[in-house]
């Protein structure tokens, strides 16, 4: 179980955690982030981060995204999709998951392990929030109004209240935050 | 004009500026913004922009919510409401424009005067940046997703791409951010 897991609520930490631009998409229609930028700066959060996980979970719009970007499967952590309808990945590191989203991360997140990443688009982070699942929302929002894309939020059935744990602003004038979602 | 003015484009500058959440809704379904924090630190960013314009102009539908939380309009400004319905405002100091909120700004924008803040929910603004009339986007992001309510930005046929000229976290765990419109 990482060091930080037990500032939270008992179990393993569940992070969602995305690029965004401001008007919050996370990806162009035709699902590209070409918009992105990556700097130095980016790669320590990102690896400080990844040390932390040993878990990625994701629906599978976000996952034939990546594969369209030519990433099958993140390295070095366990990558679930969830999926009723995909027969199989194209690399056998992922695991397919046909139940339920939140029963499935409730289960995990009782058990053994380090945190969990939730990835992209946020259906599947919906359906996390909604059942309470969800311990941290990190973002790297970026200078841009891309005014159409693949949305960050769905609409949600309830209200989340969050604490800003740390911003920092980064040098390619993204803002970084991150947030601890209040219970 | 006011001294910041000629930092931009020639011409009053025009500002969106909105309280959101980070889900990007400016009030709840109904109208709604108890969720909206107040503090000196916001007061003080508040009265600091407040003095470096003399217009507001808004929506129908965001100066139909104004009302009805009480604001028929704001003082020592110069209020304008785009509708094509409207027969007139409940106050006098509200002129009600019947013209395309585009056209109506570019002419406001080459006169004389201080600066244009855009209020509420993006219709108006979704028009006025398609027609590349923003100078500056400020948001006072604050810490909760509310899974629903009237959006902040609307989609766009085209990309605008925004530099970060400050950031600030409040006390209240807001992050306040100030973006000039790139061209």
């Amino acid at each position: 179980m990482s060091a930080d897991a037990d500032r939270h609520d008992a179990g393993r930490k569940v992070t969602f955690g995305v690029a965004n631009s401001l008007d919050n998409f996370i990806a162009r229609a035709d699902h590209a982030v070409d918009w992105l930028t990556w700097s130095d700066e980016v790669s320590e959060l990102t690896s400080a981060f990844w040390k932390t996980i040993d878990t990625v979970v994701m629906g599978r719009k976000t996952y034939e995204a990546a594969v369209a970007n030519g990433l099958t499967a993140y390295p070095d952590v366990r990558n679930y999709v969830f999926s009723r309808t995909m027969e199989e990945a194209p690399d056998d590191r992922v695991e397919i998951v046909r139940e339920d989203a939140a029963e499935f991360i409730r289960r995990l997140k009782a058990g053994e392990g380090r945190g969990i990443c939730v990835m992209g688009g946020g259906e599947v982070a919906r359906d996390l929030f909604e059942a309470d699942l969800v311990d941290e929302v990190g973002l790297n929002i970026h200078p841009v109004l891309l005014g159409s894309g693949i949305p960050l939020f769905h609409g949600m059935s309830r209200q989340i209240d969050l604490e800003l744990i740390e911003s920092k602003v980064l040098q390619t004038g993204c803002v970084y935050v991150l947030y601890r979602v209040k219970r």
